[in-house]
């Protein structure tokens, strides 16, 4: 039997529209917006949604969930980590599977399947490629082809564990190009990088701000560059993750600008913190913001916004890799806790899903930096186009699942830690007062988040088999 | 009494969505998309789209529609114009008005009020001044604050006629940037141009190539350039319209990366044809591709399709300024016929109203070089949103006008000056065979176009009062 | 009676070479550069270089001596302002002659020529065009191709006296690509300037920083792109006065880089101050600097040093353009004294002749920014091939005019106009420690500066018929 | 006793000037330039130069003689190769000293030494890096501190035997910049390259052109903006070696823009021949012109053209590197020869240093596309200044060694490998008809070519220990 839900009254915005309408759902899919459905609406469930805005659930493209790095683990679980997700707005998650050395990517993906089997909420994989001999590569093939992977990642950064080269990087472009895949791109120079890190340690320079100083803004925008001419000679389209630097974006700009199918993404964390926050008094606070790439100066920090603002940047994704602060909330294995103090060996990452949207909302709304359409294509839209799940995410239309979001634009939220679902035990925004707050989250028609009020459960998110990534002409 | 029309069953294609879909009318706004409206529809009148794509009315924002040069007058008038327009899929027009030397802008909008009155689609009007006196420049801004005419055009070309210098234009960007309107600018340096052309008639060359010989790219570029500084200084943002040479896309670009609030249209005949067009046979021949600025070669086409893909270009509108090519048709006036055969003295102009959104579906679907939202975008959503008119025009969504297009795929049609509906007697696209037919056009959801039936009249089209425009952030 | 002259033991520094060698001239020529030239010298007069360093007279190629400018008169005359040069090291000046308007060019040389005719150092002449109708344009031709004035120079500020439209600088710029010369540019947009000028001074803003304020970069730059875009199509060589912004030195550097014949000067005032000055505590104080381009901050004097380096800036040039501080010195006609305070009409100018050299030896050797052979290229051979007077100026090489200048690289000067040669009673750059000191001054041969004695005579300067400027392929 | 002489009457030009001057040379060395110096020449050898030029004898810093690559061995010895140098106007070689995996660069040198003793010029050596491990770094450094090598090279191309990894680049800047050293590179990427090649002989795609084919411009574009953000991170002065690509030459054009140390070099076979000539008709005559990088396109040619005019390419080398067309010749080992004909196992290489001076003259004098002091820039001065070699070499002037090239702007001269001092048995440019031909050529005064004759003999060319290298400011 159809079971109908009805949204009514809100304001609904997508990528370009911004009306008064109600939404008319019927077995997680929308079948109507318009004015007074409630005639076909039956004996829906009903959403008075006056006053509050309607956006589509966010779709977070960059997360690390229950990952092991090999000596650390990230904090949250499919589980822990999609309620997060939701109380921050967001209902589809790609999550980066990874290949050992020596393993098929079609174990991996299967080995990521039984992690992922607990999701709350929707959830597609990416996979990360280490090893890129003849028989592996053709593995990833059928991964594009069949099983809804259809993004690998690759590193031009860590040379001791994900670091491929140049040919590697290359043969994994030619792959995604031929099957209608896309290739994500960790863009550092990692060889220059870790010279300059035995460099300052050998001189003694470990503290967290080190961490910054030897992964220079040059030597991001050197990988980024590299792999663009790479992917273009390759005829791949190719997708740089968390963009932190200015020198980034200008190799990004450069051949977009030549109309080169080139997509970049950045972080909340870069959006919104400056590598002021290295200068922390304690190593601990300092570790907090060991991610990689590091924090950057202001005016990074300006060339991100302006890059989101020309559309030269298309996705705000979290790179959520969470390890809490302390040992002792979860364990050293869960932790940025080591043996020695120096930046060197401290896990790398950060949350993030929680606060993604709220903190674009703010920044959108209440500080004018965005258009509220242009938020909903950087968090939803152009994520879903980029990664094969668009229309049935990303957007509000007759056909697309029901995955909603009702914010308050007069509500206001303070960004804590301990009022957060996610299992980390610190915010890297902890204090930030925002406008707006969410009130409800469905996924598929159905209410999970309801105010304060968690409705969702372990399993109840689907894997998502994505159609091919980079086809997009935005 | 409420008046409902139902298109049912059809692909319902907005900027970013593409959906199956009825569309629900009533009153000529769209007031429901979604599947099965049947049960809201009442006695509406009910039209089938199985099969057909439904587009939302093309937005044309440059034409020159019953337009006096001083010595040639434009052979469509309003009403033949709005016809021709509606069977190209185009339902708004914003047209030049013309404030002459000592004439005030408000007088110039009454006067072109009584030409518009006959239109037989929606109309606004942008303000060419070519008087920027004190007293004049208050009227401008009164135009902007109360009339609904967001949008002035300053020419850098044409010494003896038409141009400002820099400071006018920079007086002129003062007024937009600070009433919340927008400079049109028609960029070429006037004085360099109008050295080459004495140079040449002096020395004889007046074929029609030297139109084009003496309007060099270097020079559209120059000014371009230094339009997009004087905005920027000003703190007004700016559109360069018809934009054909690579050196404009250039200067464009590097505005744009740097996220300045810079905006360019091209036209359909530098997207379509090359500066080839001038070897012609015969003057009269070459004489209907005299349009300023000119042909270009294929270099610049490239950079055009080039910057309508990386976004740097928004909108594709046609600059239909049309003259008969012979004096027969209706007469010398209305015509590109001259009293000697020099290029200097043809009128420049040329048509395109009904031929737009035809050229714009075979490149996009046929041809594969945008895609179907991006086409919507071009031609309907970014120029209603770059002058004020959305979300009224240039969508479907609810609360919109219901100016809606039945496109057929399936369908071809062939280009001909014979079959069209403007008064003009030729075709800078004759012969071309294009992939898809218009079936229906709607205007505020009433039917005035059915296959090659016509249903509108003059005067039905409404005079649009306009928002702000450049106001957006798109 | 051959006349000889031996400098024996110095280091002999040219654009090129830096080799301890004597140096000997015969009637005023450089005839030997050897080791050991005594047995040639025979009765010469001796000067004794042991530890000195032995360079090319300096050339400068930007002076106003003796100017009236309708409102001011600049309070050097030929016989002063060439002391002054000489005392710094400069013994060729290239000063602006003017044409007025409706004034025959011919008959501003003639004017220029008496003016110039108690000159100390050698002259040669540069014509400003105000007037470039075709008479004047064809006088303008015989001036290039019989009278040695082989350049023109063109504002493109001052819209009420100076500035000519683009029409009028094509004009010029096709003259000078057509005869062997070379366009001169003051490079800012004097429309969108006087427009700013008009409205700080509305708004009561009429300290001298508003001076700044009102010219700013982005208008330099915008005009050096401009008639660098013109010159391209006009054929001609340009080159650009005076470039004190990073904007303009990006518009020189791109045509460079496509290998156009663009060349540009800066001046002392740029390199070694900022616009801090402006901040200046009494009127006076800050119309000291008052000159056109206005002192600019630390990133714009960072792109001209930055320029220098690169070869994209070719000459540094003084403008000397002295008008006294105080009225009580000359009378207020040589004087930048004014009826009220008001930036807007304080005569633009500042002195420069007699501390360029020193300054750039400071900065060069001392401070290490520039190379010797880099130091005597851009104030001596660059400027000297550029303008048509090498190999006579700006060298030392067999054949060579015998300008020499001894310069102690282990004295010490301070700057101080009480000390100086110019009838100016203010320094720009009063008390700066230098390294470095002049000890004597050759002009062709003759010792006209013997450390603090003066043995120069009004009249021995003589006039300089260049040959073709722009012509060299540096 | 000192041994004197005298060449009269000649046209003396340098990078700078271009007089008419007698040289007088005491034991090898330039004593004096001057008018009329036969008073100082006492019973000195007389050379008579009237209507000749007398140039400073060529610098190539880019040769590869008696050079074994494990495959293959060139065909040249010091000897034949200093012989071919000199009859085409070059007296100073940089040769590339290789050190192999495993060896010290200081051993690689001795054993470097052996070969060069039998030198006909004068020789220098750069030192080929494969193996930048810790022990090998200090002594690279020694090399640069205490044996006049100066100059280290890396190549980023050739996987399996030359390439290092970017952090064995970062090292060696790191050396160089902290030494005094210069960086020279190679810069391919080499492991993108390496597929491209496999999937080419793979397809059966083995003649000549697929060498071209599989070496795109824009993966040596790539390399050298990689090479150059490293060398900016490690503060080194970097050179790149035969430049070839516009994309190459947009790298150094963007960092020299910025004043950033970085140098570039190209070869005659670039700026003379196009990839025109891999269509050869047999794979032997196609195998000629396999070199690396390889010929390319007209606008690659004519981007380095425009960047010697604008100075960003500062010499024009040879890459000397002979293999015989024919095994007849000098055995296969020596020779271009191999077992199956595919593109991949030619020995890559070509010969030049017989014709590099006179086909520039050529350019430079008949067909105008450099000035003569240009020409001695890029061919003397420049590669002197940049590799420790000035003023002993590079220029004509007092102290300097009398390495001097007497050459007939009359004369003519045709290219023919026939009449080559090489051992070579082809030519590039046979058939050439060149303006200009040399008549006299000597090395520290003594006169070694006198028309066709040879005065020279092994072991008269000096090993030249280098000065700082890249430490110029130019």
């Amino acid at each position: 039997m159809t079971k109908r839900m009805l949204i009514s009254g809100g304001r609904v915005v997508t990528a370009v529209d911004d009306v008064q309408a109600d939404v008319l759902v019927e077995d997680g899919i929308v079948v109507a917006i318009g004015r007074d459905l409630d005639a076909l609406a039956g004996d829906a469930e009903r959403h008075d949604a006056r006053g509050l805005i309607v956006l589509p659930g966010g779709v977070d493209v960059h997360t690390h969930l229950d990952y092991d790095t090999g000596s650390a683990h990230t904090c949250d679980t499919f589980e822990s980590g999609g309620k997060a997700a939701a109380f921050g707005g967001t209902t589809t998650i790609v999550d980066y599977a990874h290949q050992h050395r020596g393993e098929s990517p079609l174990h991996a993906l299967e080995d990521w399947m039984k992690r992922a089997a607990s999701a709350t909420v929707d959830v597609g994989a990416h996979m990360i490629l280490t090893d890129a001999a003849g028989a592996m590569m053709a593995d990833a093939r059928t991964l594009i082809r069949n099983e809804g992977v259809t993004s690998l990642k690759v590193f031009t950064a860590y040379p001791r564990s994900l670091m491929l080269d140049d040919g590697a990087v290359f043969r994994a472009l030619r792959a995604a190009g031929a099957e209608g895949g896309m290739v994500c791109v960790h863009a550092e120079n990692g060889a220059a990088i870790e010279i300059l890190i035995e460099e300052a340690v050998a001189a003694g320079r470990t503290s967290p701000k080190y961490h910054a100083l030897t992964r220079p803004a040059s030597m991001e925008g050197e990988a980024t560059s590299r792999v663009i001419r790479l992917a273009e000679l390759a005829e791949s389209p190719v997708y740089i993750v968390h963009v932190s630097a200015a020198d980034a974006v200008e190799a990004v700009v450069e051949a977009r600008d030549r109309a080169i199918p080139v997509f970049a993404e950045t972080c909340p964390h870069y959006l919104f913190l400056t590598d002021a926050a290295y200068e922390a008094e304690s190593f601990a606070e300092g570790a907090k913001v060991i991610m990689t790439p590091p924090l950057r100066g202001k005016e990074h920090q300006n060339a991100l916004w302006r890059g989101l603002a020309s559309h030269d940047l298309q996705v705000v994704a979290t790179d959520h890799c969470p390890f809490c602060a302390s040992e002792a909330t979860l364990g050293r294995r869960h932790s940025k806790a080591t043996e020695v103090q120096s930046f060197d060996v401290v896990p790398n990452g950060a949350p993030g899903l929680e606060t993604r949207l709220p903190l674009l909302f703010d920044a959108a709304v209440a500080k004018g930096r965005l258009s509220l359409n242009r938020m909903v294509d950087i968090t939803a839209t152009a994520p879903a186009k980029l990664f094969g799940l668009f229309p049935r995410k990303g957007t509000i239309a007759v056909g697309s699942d029901a995955d909603l979001v009702l914010l308050d634009p007069a509500g206001r939220s303070r960004v804590s830690a301990a009022g957060h679902h996610s299992r980390i035990d610190y915010s890297l925004f902890e204090g930030f007062e925002l406008a707006g707050a969410i009130r409800k989250v469905f996924l598929r028609g159905r209410l999970i988040v309801d105010g304060a009020e968690w409705h969702g459960r372990a399993g109840m998110g689907t894997y998502l088999k994505r159609g091919p990534s980079g086809a997009v002409r935005l």
